[in-house]
């Protein structure tokens, strides 16, 4: 296959996606303390109002509006003390004409108010007489009856993954648990002759097993569970039976390594091996991670990545986590990249047709953001220690300039 | 105290930080599984090289450069074949001069070779004897023994909030267990005779803790561990009780709540009566977030916190983010905003002399994203709940114009 004819990034996620469309996904019920960071996996419609009254929102007086207009300071509005509105209680009471009754913020407008005024407007004249110096327009300083929220709303939609305020509102409504999707499980088969695990002496000619750290913790990042099904050695027969187990017991399986073109070449054999549509597409238009193979087995993604630390992590953010958003119900919500603008700090170049991914550094100088490129080889790991983030360049683009603005995609902790 | 008084939210900030400066931390050891977002307490210097051993990056055949020099597809260089090396294995020999071993991506280079040829620029011409048909230079196609790592380097700064690669680094160079400090605890306090924990019935007049979850969930972001110790009704003594019972069991206490004067004052009063340094500000320049108060207690420091949702996740990004990163160990790294460029959908203004933070929904079009302010107070979960972020306007700027580019500082799930 010629590099000109491998196939770009984008293109080659859709087929993944179009091949995984409307899989159904299963869901739990949780209650809220659990339920932070998961995915709605139904719509959420608030069974009553909130608040479920009028409040005051400053310390002050709850009027009717209309006694108090044209009131200042030189010609004040004079009210009659009602009794205290107290915090967390329903007045007992209803305001006459003239009234005011003194409220904490926070506290409930009593029947015939429908305004507040502030404490610093008012000046007491007598144990039952107040001076009112500035006029309120009804609902001033007052949050109306179900204006955050109100009966029958939809509050939150199916596939939102809860952040801090959304299981707040939940909470603010008395929902005590939600139907979430359950977490993928995406399992990871490191492959490879010279791969020892952590622990285990290493001889010349062996290495450690670095790529199934990183992407355990990328994977633990996006809130789906990583599970390493330990090194299998470079042998068809070893894969094809560690690939068939992880099946059974995962939503995706990630082979990592085989970067030597025989073991490739082995991979994307044993995901055919088990049936149509099997490999989908051998080979991306993009640096580093090139060799990367794309399938489906039954309807479960499986990806061959290269080992190349770097290129492992530009695969990750290319086809992993779309794919996990995907099987975590999460994947028609619009995500905001998290990036920041910066100016190359020095000129890189490009080959035309493929989508490169530089990886920088963040410099600031003079509130200013440079980009500096992290050389090195995408083999290895402390070129992605040293990075920031990546640039991507575009694929008919031939480089960046020195001092051009672009948006840096960070890494996350 | 005036308005115009009030302290900005900078400067209030670098009081508590001034105030908590060379705090002790604690650290505990920790195995990699569990390291990951965990901040080092140590600084980690290699003591092997990585690799080991040089390595081919390529499919090829490890040769002499020098007999690689000149040659070109119309006249290729012979050589003669020596035995193959194996994945994850160290040669047995050494290449003589004119000879080409077979080597895989990965695999390691024999004693007398300095250089890979790709497999593609070469040809078996009989099973002896191989073409070059592209000369190497020494070092092309490979990776030096410790040209990732070198014995002795500092490959890990104390400090570092350790992301997916550098677990990934640290399992290359077979570190098994690293100095992490220990996960900050922060005590939430809920206070109002109003408020009503989740699962009990409500009755007019009366709230559910919203704020408490939102927080919860914050702090858990960061990972701190945030610890809830109930609903304390506005009592002075009561009040106190909790706060003592709360310093003596975390690193630092958030006490929400109290937006009516009389009870932002017994909080105040409540901090101060632990003794000097008591309360460092009350009363900050920003909106939302104006009534937040900040003091230390013996060296924990303990804010208070309006209970208005809008203001209270305000004051987190400006102080509780920034505190727990300190009590975290992880203050003196630099932080990259997670922002999002965006141009304003419209004019908003704001009052000279306080930073005003506008809550807004992101939304695109023609590959703009374009701020849209979410309109309604801030005592109101719902803003949170439609907003995707904050927008920023420094206390001189009396607003923004639409169209106006500005960041969005991204809420986080």
């Amino acid at each position: 296959m010629l590099e000109k004819n491998y196939i770009p990034p984008h293109a080659a996620l859709q087929l993944l996606l179009d091949a995984l469309a409307n899989l159904p996904l299963r869901s739990e019920k949780l209650e809220l303390d659990a339920a932070f960071r998961r995915v709605l996996a139904e719509d959420v419609v608030s069974s009553e109002d909130l608040p479920g009254f009028a409040r005051s929102t400053v310390d002050g007086f709850a009027v009717q509006a209309s006694f108090t207009f044209g009131a200042r300071e030189q010609m004040p509005a004079y009210l009659t003390l009602a009794p205290e509105v107290l915090m967390g209680e329903s007045p007992s009471f209803t305001l006459q004409h003239g009234q005011a009754a003194p409220v904490p913020t926070g506290g409930m407008l009593p029947g015939g108010a429908d305004a507040v005024v502030m404490l610093e407007d008012c000046q007491r004249v007598s144990d039952t007489t107040i001076e009112v110096m500035r006029a309120v327009a009804p609902a001033e300083n007052v949050v109306q009856r179900d204006e955050d929220i109100h009966r029958g709303e939809l509050v939150l939609e199916r596939g939102q993954r809860l952040r801090p305020q959304d299981v707040g509102a939940l909470a603010g409504l008395g929902i005590e648990s939600v139907e979430v999707y359950e977490r993928p499980v995406v399992a990871i088969i490191s492959t490879g002759d010279e791969v020892i695990p952590l622990g285990l002496p290493v001889r010349p000619g062996q290495v450690r097993d670095i790529n199934s750290f990183t992407l355990r913790g990328l994977i633990q990042q996006q809130g789906a569970i990583p599970v390493c099904r330990g090194i299998v050695r470079d042998d068809y027969e070893a894969i094809r039976r560690a690939v068939s187990e992880a099946l059974a017991a995962s939503d995706m399986v990630l082979i990592i390594g085989g970067t030597s073109a025989g073991v490739r070449d082995m991979s994307a054999s044993i995901i055919d091996s088990f049936g149509a549509p099997g490999v989908l597409f051998h080979g991306v238009a993009v640096k580093p991670g090139k060799p990367m193979i794309g399938g489906i087995i039954g309807k479960k993604p499986i990806l061959g990545l290269p080992g190349h630390p770097a290129a492992m992590a530009i695969s990750h953010a290319l086809f992993i986590r779309p794919l996990i958003d995907l099987l975590h119900g999460a994947y028609r919500k619009v995500c905001f990249p998290r990036t920041v603008s910066a100016l190359m700090a020095k000129a890189v170049s490009s080959a035309a047709g493929r989508e490169d991914h530089i990886r920088v550094r963040l410099e600031m100088c003079d509130e200013v953001h440079y980009a500096v490129p992290v050389l090195g080889k995408s083999g290895l790991i402390s070129t992605l220690v040293r990075a920031d983030g990546t640039v991507t360049i575009a694929a008919p683009k031939l480089g960046l300039d020195a001092d051009e603005p672009v948006s840096v995609n960070l890494f996350e902790a």
